[in-house]
């Protein structure tokens, strides 16, 4: 398995093909508008070799003999035990960077649903579509790749299918062209957009956007290909208070954590056939993308526990840093760890209660996994809120000078404002607290933890099918000895 | 195993020994105060004859060979599975009584947590406790017979011990009387309070109030009793709208299924040696309430998922017998199936997360355990809400004349209630629909989720307890690259 | 202005017509199931003649020249202040009855919604409906008389209009009969259900049930009526542990309060034209019931926080007899009195914000009306969890033993109830204590807050109605700095 | 009354005296840090022209003869309508500019408390403060001068009052010295830190901290002074994403609306007498404050009601151009309203239930402004979290390529951008949109609701002391019947 710098010299040998704020970022390991990311994921490979975590973040291989120890973002996940792990470690790892290393669970949640997905097709359908995803699983498990995952399609107007939308290009899809592609290869066309990670990653793990019908057959894709494949253009999105990023000092105060979100632009991108996973089975497609989210949404519990952890510890230092003992904020904690255990624990219930689908992969609880979607949309934003009423006004929206204010030397006022911002502990000390709160709560830190996998509003859709409203009608009408059948008004 | 009938002769051969309104209960399966009850508990009789709930309901004992098929409320709980169907048999329960039968499952939790509890006292003390506790079981278990299960005292001043109160008996002891025991027997005074379910049940499990100290070694004492036993006097309290129990007609529309809880008087009874689990060993009578407290509050979010899920439906039954559709509660509807998931939930990840004692019982997670209990006494009470709300104003208060109004020949408005009463439904459904509601939400079916099994409040404590906040302290402080040792003001 | 024993002098001499359990009520100010809200509604007569009540309970009169002073309950609501003082006086009736006196705020919000309803009227179509109006009010004030409203008609199926129901006597109607009735005056047939506190009334007035169309017109009907007129049945409906009423003791702790609920039958009943005040005008209906509605779903707020108020006080005294004190429980109780200050606050908001009609009523603003009926429906559920929460096991669902077993001297356990139940304070105020929280939470003294006055669901519509969205979009456009219209999807 | 041309030109004139990363800033009406907040105030001199507004925003002087019409933020509250107004006012500034002009609405604050204040310290101690204030504002309304106030001390140690920090200047103070002051002039030592809009103002009226003693009666101190009077520093602290405030394009979507926030450093300040308003008079400083904060915090809810509802119209915004209808939100945006109408009707009923200080200062209920304060401090939250849920993942964190990036011409990826975020609306139209969802919730129109006029956990504290605990305990007692006191456990 990779070191960390075997991991970041992966990406130094990768073609440039990222850009923000309108320029080309030749390296990702030292660019600051990706390097923060990247030392995020680079932890992953770090505490794999470290007693502690060696478990959480490895295990074995189940498809290479003689078996092969593996990270676990390459593992299929076979089991509750695995599936409880996968909650685990995203807590773990949004405890150690504060925040999200989506350019690897994604991918890997894309790697399970395909596997299902790539089942169901091959039994279904005679193609050998698993086959593919094997040969090129191995060869990613024994060369620890790192795999970002993409499944947001720019969508266009939202009330009209993929074909029917006035371009045709508006979610992501093979074209029919002549550009030199082998039989089965397949070229496509489009974009993903809001993708965790990308910068962080060698390769990226495609999936269609949603369930499609006949006429939309050419969307139902999925793909791997290199992250720098030739056609494919990265932008970075902004997230807040990015432009920090690029300063010097601690007011962005967590140096190997950070978050990307990107847009992928395919302008006619080849994909050989040997790494395509569907190519038009649009019936197929809406199980791909359950598989992705019931998996997503039962884990993302962790990662918002996780930040929730991380946000209980900044609060208090920056209340211990003022001068208060955290003992008058006991309710309020409590409710922290309240809401961080509720979204921790529904995602581990949903792993507890889940069934083996028939090509091994471990599928949580339909219902438990979206209800912890709309936990997920909403307990982290009082977390949030309670982290803010602790810290205090300078940790609400961040409320002190610069960094280059704060080491002043020229105009004499350094001085001064180290002199004021000193309370029970030293004035940095409660400055990087206080910029950490900020940074969770508003700032550079903040996952999209709302919209990613998701909506609630989907997952509530999802929860009212799943929940068995005629059984409880059952249950109440034998309860209180009605005959009558009593049906709704049409 | 018994069936629902040679239960309740077996109720019906023991001593008559409780009294509700002053008058002495004769027979518990037909006293209108205690028939719901037995009637509910009978149901776990019924259905273990029942193909589809078999399995719920019944298991194998792990100390009887060859081994036996025995009720699960009388088997040891002791992997994660055992657990897991321990929430779920909760649940089915609420669902098919709408209520509490609680004249099982805190004698079977007190079993649980006596096995692990005499387990150590054996092993540190060199005691035989648990070969008695065995003994007992295995009769029990042959017997087929009914425990419940007696925890709370008087307790009389909540600040003071049991041996600094003014009047001794606030908590039930062990008197030093000759009163005709056998040596190693014990002879108890006091009283038990709050106790579910004992008119149901052949026999009572009783275990120590609290932690204790040396001073107060006579009040660390567990047994278990027939409920007819000499000395002992039991007191049915009242419930919300305990008289219509009395009445005929449908405004208590649940005829199988009902909730009693009563206060038992120990007056000098004596309790024979191979009865008693613990006498006076004080350093385990912590462990015997945190074994059984943290068991009981990872379960109980399937009793109060169980009731909520008969809410959704008694609600959505008088919607549609008001002639309207449930599909304008979607909204609703999914906030009470999240509700009532969150609570079972968390059940499942306390046992998915627990670990087996040494004495092979599975103890759920205390962490998760006591999250559960602050859910438990907060959630359903918004499921409560949103019933009303959806039932509309006869439902929210049961505001409906009377069943002898509604079924007037004499002075003849009966007819015209029956005329008025009719909506989209027949008026007597829609009346007990909007029983059901009323029962559920106010009446007689509320069960005391809010302070059984120990206050939110106790869990709170727990929960801060068992958050390692300086975990959560340490990541921020390496995030935020802050060296200071940031320690709270003193 | 009558004194406390005129009132229920006037109630005696009125004729029978109110059953309860099948039973002709000869006396409503001794018969258990009225004795409690007759008394409650006396408190008011009392406390007139109380210097500290005097000016919130009385008024003067702006219809009768020399200016008398009359009960605040007969007046015109004039002005802000007005307005101020009815949030006020129902939040001290609550305070000082513990529950509703319904049989007069609703009377009284009827005649003030009629007083504008009439003016618009006569303006509109030269009728004299508000002369009428004004004559019997004269008459009214001087006699000091007491009124209830009526509103709710049965509607059988909701989907369907008065006149679509298959019978068409499911909302109250005019019915063309010769039963002797002078030119004017009407004839009604119908019910009107769910109506609060006819019992303790003298009169009842009536208006529309909805806004209605000219096929319903003989729906749109406004009277008053002598409550014992003759036609007219009232059969008292339930209400949580209702038979308590009926029993000796402290069971039932609040003597001096209670509310009822009853359905009144109506079988061709002649109004003399005097006591009418619309008989047709369909188009008036809708303003009616608005009128109506605006101004109780302001003042409504302040009969949650009057009840609040004494879940707090009934809180605290169990806590405190228990041994605890309050300290420990600042959190909650200020989550209490956040609560009660809500839905109080927003009532004063509603009335500064609103406006005189041309007729002189002061109409409250509708949106904070409405938001306010929303807090209604959802924060005293809050209140009352928290009360339980704070009152322990034995006030959650006054989980004690009757009070004829608290007594009971015959059996000998009387004595033993006593001791067992004494904590820090006597076990007779413990008990008191804790029944007062049942009696608040989960008994005879819960109104229907959350339909009462119509629904949450319906107050959300109205607010939607009321709220400016596009006036909000276009802030955020012009901030935004977005030329292009955004209209939305069709 | 200036014009907005008057007052930047006022501004203009000032001496350069702010910082902000490094740089002093020499025009404040240009410069990116302070031009938004300059820009956002001017609009109030705007509107002022505007006969829509007129009224809102100007009023007559009721201390200068003839009548005089000025500016409502330099008029004394004299009334409830008064004080309604302020709340109007507030709400309307945030609908205009989307957030805090609290270059004005904290000065104003300042000058009523201290018309109060300096009214009784007159009465009490017989100085001539008063008067002194009066002179001083009558220049004020005359020229029409912006006014900010200052309020919070760095405070060092929160659990040591100022006199025992090891550093005496952690709060404002006088100091000793002889810099050539005046008799009755005072120098002043210490920051005041977090102050809103001092680069938006020409004056700073500046209040003591906090209620002081004796020992620390250097610190109970007032005045007003120039915002560049000699000896004084200020530095602009950080916000959200405040380097996009350098940026051009629409990544900071609002041109004419923004916040500053800045540490005020006094290096031994000389203030001339007719500018002290408090010098040692240490009894009084809690009145100050209190004074202050009542006020403050019963119009704060006007504020977060004001930028609620251009969170209403900007989330509909995104919910349009995705090509979605706001009628699937029809439930979400019901709650924003809700959760809008409910800070400002509370912030109403706290004037409507005022009463006039004997200065002629209209104080607000105290009660209900802290009941705000804490709804101000959580409401917000949840209407944020709403905005977020309807504006989907771009308007969540704000996940869109930069300006820059969307305008790329010399990549050739713009173009495709530009497709790509295309949907119903154009793809400008739905970026700055979603920019302005992003710049609410938690990018630089942030305020500091929960922290600013104090933290919720103090209004918590003054709630308890000012709501009636024992009025409660005794409606309850009496209810119940208890005749025995029932006195807390010491």
């Amino acid at each position: 398995m990779r070191t960390p710098e075997e991991y970041k010299e992966s990406l130094q040998r990768m073609r440039p093909n990222i850009y923000k704020f309108g320029e080309l970022i030749e390296d990702v390991t030292i660019h600051p508008a990706t390097r923060h990311t990247v030392a995020g994921h680079a932890k992953i490979f770090h505490i794999a070799q470290d007693e502690k975590y060696h478990d959480v973040v490895t295990t074995k291989s189940s498809i290479i003999t003689p078996e092969l120890e593996i990270s676990r973002y390459l593992s299929l996940i076979r089991s509750e035990a695995d599936m409880i792990v996968n909650v685990k470690m995203k807590r773990l790892l949004f405890n150690l960077t504060g925040t999200c290393t989506g350019g690897r669970c994604v991918g890997w949640n894309a790697i399970n649903s395909m596997w299902a997905t790539t089942y169901d097709m091959d039994q279904t359908l005679g193609t050998d579509y698993q086959q593919r995803l094997k040969n090129w699983l191995i060869s990613a498990q024994k060369n620890d790749i790192t795999i970002s995952g993409a499944l947001t399609d720019p969508k266009g107007d939202r009330t009209l299918s993929p074909c029917q939308q006035s371009d045709p290009d508006m979610n992501l899809r093979m074209v029919d062209l002549d550009v030199g592609e082998r039989d089965g290869d397949i070229v496509v066309r489009g974009a993903k957009v809001m993708i965790c990670g990308v910068a962080a990653s060698n390769e990226i793990f495609v999936l269609p956007g949603t369930g499609y019908k006949e006429p939309d057959k050419d969307y139902a894709i999925s793909f791997v290909i290199p992250r720098d494949i030739e056609g494919l253009t990265i932008i970075e999105t902004r997230h807040p208070s990015d432009l920090r990023e690029f300063e010097d000092g601690f007011d962005i105060p967590v140096t190997d954590g950070g978050i990307t979100q990107a847009y992928l632009l395919f302008e006619d991108v080849v994909i050989p056939k040997e790494r395509v996973f569907m190519a038009g089975e649009f019936k197929f497609s809406l199980n791909a993308v359950l598989n992705f989210i019931m998996s997503y949404r039962a884990s993302i519990g962790g990662c918002v526990a996780g930040q929730g952890d991380v946000m209980c510890g900044a609060a208090v230092l920056v209340a211990r840093a003022n001068g208060l003992s955290e003992k008058q904020f006991n309710e309020k904690l409590t409710q922290m760890y309240i809401n961080n255990e509720t979204t921790f624990g529904i995602g581990i219930a949903a792993a507890a209660l889940g069934k083996q689908h028939k090509s091994g992969i471990w599928q949580p609880d339909p219902l438990l996994a979206n209800i912890n979607k709309v936990h997920v949309g909403t307990l982290p934003y009082d977390t949030k809120r309670i982290a803010q009423d602790i810290g205090g006004g300078i940790a609400e929206t961040g409320c002190i000078p610069s960094h280059k204010d704060f080491m002043d030397d020229e105009h004499g006022y350094g001085k001064l404002l180290q002199k004021y911002l000193k309370a029970h502990s030293d004035a940095e000390t409660r400055v990087r607290a206080a910029r950490l709160v900020e940074w969770l709560t508003l700032g550079a830190g903040v996952p999209g933890c709302m919209h990613g996998g998701g909506s609630p509003q989907g997952a509530k859709l999802l929860i009212r099918i799943n929940s068995d409203l005629e059984r409880s009608i059952k249950y109440a009408r034998e309860l209180a000895g009605i005959d009558e059948p009593v049906e709704p008004k049409k």
